[in-house]
């Protein structure tokens, strides 16, 4: 039977550790929320430290290239103690998301009702952090001499271009037109006065052809700060790679755990699949237990559905999680309990 | 008549903003501390943005030099909004920091009786941030090419040495005997594969030398986690420049307020004289009004006793802003009343 729904292909990375424990919940949450409307087919890869271990492969050509032919990308999380730190974050993960041009790495932070936040007045929540994801620290540039000596000396070196900055800010200025219509950038640009002087500029250039929307700017170590103190002073938060990397796990904490925090890997002119992911890592401490909350994951899953354009289907889960964390968040629940109570939901 | 006393001679170096408001309470209250076992000299320089506006200058060689002569310096805060960023932060604060090869950055965050934090359950946080001082991404080095153009291409350089990194490592597990024991690494060792793994092989290496310290490591977006929900885990934070950039201020933040956080940029084989500075910077917003809290420039006068080996005289200011915090701490005071009160409790 034909159907008369649209097809997508959907890679399917559960990753490592919890990765492999949600992400079927992710995967569940968006079959059943698009049934009406899409028909996914699921290709899923087995890609990760078992992978590595096993027979020695990372992302190897013709995985990537599979990928590389899907509609979107569901993933879990990278990263495993068998393995030493850098090699599947950066031969998988960053690889997919450089190999992909996914140069906006969209993190959404809401305080839901019925989380509680570590903060005492934690206020109304509610900003979105546009963090560039194809240049800064994460190029890769760098290296090491006299590895090992007295004499060693090791350099990471930050490369940012006008190309790479231009199209991120101008991404967060369109957003904040659907949103409250502000644009905070963080930086450290009093000491970082080469790549934090361009994004300044670029954001000041780009930031006169959307006069409605205002914009400021805070170091990053002051931004720290108000994250703590003052979060609803935020709306869009424009940042660089490392940057985005701190914030967004910061502002995890500050609405009540990173549990909570979905995030999309983007492709914003679609030249590639984009990729939908927890920005919780793989968690090996509590991993095989079946207590890891999918919610994340599931909030992720929304994410792609935005992304392909089935908006009511996000939202219905959307909705379907804020009901579920605003009568059952605070109880102790394992994974498979909190993906069915969400499931029955949507 | 010849003073029985030792006798210092100590740079004063307000700076901007508030660093001019809070300076005099910082020398008032180490003048007092140690009225009885030492002589100082206080030496004032003129630098910051006044100075730099007037005749275009931000830290003549020949200041450099006297400043060189010194016992010990007490620093306000660097940074004006009529200035470019960078200018003086680089120019003058950061300058002083590498001339002077002040390679520690001490930054202890304790929760004092009497503050609120913003936290909802802060607990007994009481620890100690060891960062680098004078490598990283603060050396400078970087550049930019095709400026303004759309083919413009920035970059920031961080530059890690074996020596560097191994001679701050020591003063950590040295600090960590001297309190609880526990030392944590916070780099981000799965991006920055370079720098990181140096930074980690040093720390296992010098950590054979001290069996009873133990240690372990955080990724820093973790570390920003742990700082809102769990920064009782904490003893010896150790860690580079720019992580040890951003995570004092947000643990300023999670002790209420950058308002109670001194530090010393320490040259800890007294070749050249040691830094004492509140973390806070030059507020541009409240300068002037008489409103901004002395305490942590008062903190760090106490830093610097201690540095000259006065600690009785230096536990005599912390003790007195104890007292004061717990008792009047919540109250809305001037500046001066607030180094009045201290003063009076020495
Ligand atoms: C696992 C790691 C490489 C990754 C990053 O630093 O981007 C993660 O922390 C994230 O935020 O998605
Ligand atoms: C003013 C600035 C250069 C400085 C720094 O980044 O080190 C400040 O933030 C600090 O922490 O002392």
């Amino acid at each position: 039977v034909m159907s008369e729904h649209k097809q997508y292909t959907i890679a399917v990375i559960p990753g490592d550790g919890i990765g492999k424990e949600v992400t079927p919940w992710a995967q569940q949450a968006l079959e059943k929320a698009a049934a009406d409307v899409a028909e996914f087919n699921y290709v899923p890869f087995d890609l990760g430290a078992e992978r590595y271990l096993r027979d020695g492969e990372i992302l190897p050509d013709e995985d990537l290239e599979a990928i590389k032919k899907t509609d979107a990308i569901l993933l879990g999380a990278v990263g495993d103690p068998r393995v030493k730190a850098g090699v599947l974050e950066r031969g998988l993960l960053l690889k997919l998301r450089f190999a992909l041009d996914q140069y906006v790495n969209l993190r959404p932070s809401k305080l839901y009702k019925g989380v509680t936040s570590p903060l005492a007045e934690p206020g109304d929540i509610d900003f979105v952090v546009v963090r560039e994801g194809t240049e800064g620290l994460y190029c890769g540039a760098g290296g090491a001499i006299r590895k090992g000596t007295e004499h060693e000396v090791a350099t990471e070196v930050s490369i940012n271009t006008a190309y790479g900055v231009e199209r991120v800010v101008r991404y967060a200025f369109e957003l904040a037109m659907k949103r409250h219509k502000h644009v905070t950038l963080v930086h450290k640009k009093n000491v970082l006065v080469n790549a934090g002087d361009m994004w300044q500029r670029i954001v000041d250039k780009v930031g006169e052809e959307y006069p409605e929307v205002t914009h400021d700017y805070n170091h990053i170590d002051a931004a720290t700060i108000y994250l703590v103190n003052d979060p609803q002073r935020f709306d869009v938060i424009l940042t660089d790679n490392l940057f985005g990397d701190i914030l967004t796990d910061e502002a995890g904490a500050v609405v009540g755990g990173v549990g909570y925090s979905a995030s999309g890997c983007i492709n914003a002119i679609d030249e590639y699949p984009s990729m939908f992911e927890p920005i919780h890592g793989s968690a090996p401490d509590i991993a095989g237990k079946g207590i890891a909350n999918p919610t994340a994951a599931i909030l992720s899953a929304a994410m792609l559905l935005r992304h392909l354009g089935f908006d009511d289907a996000a939202a219905r889960i959307d909705a379907a999680v804020e009901a579920d964390i605003a009568e059952l968040g605070s109880t102790q629940r394992s994974t498979d309990e909190v993906g069915r109570d969400i499931l029955a939901r949507i």
